[in-house]
């Protein structure tokens, strides 16, 4: 079993997110959770790590948080899009 | 002379963000920039760093990147929002 959990940020709301990521806190042995997300959907991220930490898990930690750029393959040629990467860790 | 600099992201386009930051690298001793943003500006923020750093900046590194959750005071009562702190230093 892997040790980590990667939770991908899309058009779900925020809510949504924040109680799968306290629900695998709670009822696993995993002991962080990833959180990717890219675009507009990084502010999301944001939102959905500060609750959880602040509102539902206190006792959970930022590991690591990454920024970086990826390239999409879209129908007018690749584009570039910012991602960022939040770990959080119990 | 303060040792940073400290862009508050809001409405403007990226890259107005983008050119001030290089600005201030170029014609400026500053070691670092500190981009701040809060609520939906957090992923256009990180747009603002990865682009000053993979377009314009090459050698910039990220110094630290924080999340933080603010209250503000608003017409219906306070509201909490979420908060970036990006440290880009070259």
């Amino acid at each position: 079993m892997s040790e980590e959990n990667i939770i991908f940020v899309g058009k779900k709301p925020t809510m949504n997110y924040v109680l799968a990521i306290v629900t695998q806190f709670n009822n696993s042995d995993m002991p962080r959770i990833v959180i990717k997300a890219r675009g507009k959907a990084i502010s999301k991220a944001v939102d959905i790590a500060e609750i959880t930490k602040h509102k539902f898990i206190q006792t959970a930690k930022y590991e690591s948080i990454k920024l970086d750029t990826e390239t999409l393959e879209g129908e007018n040629g690749p584009s570039n899009v910012s991602s960022i990467e939040i770990i959080l860790a119990k």
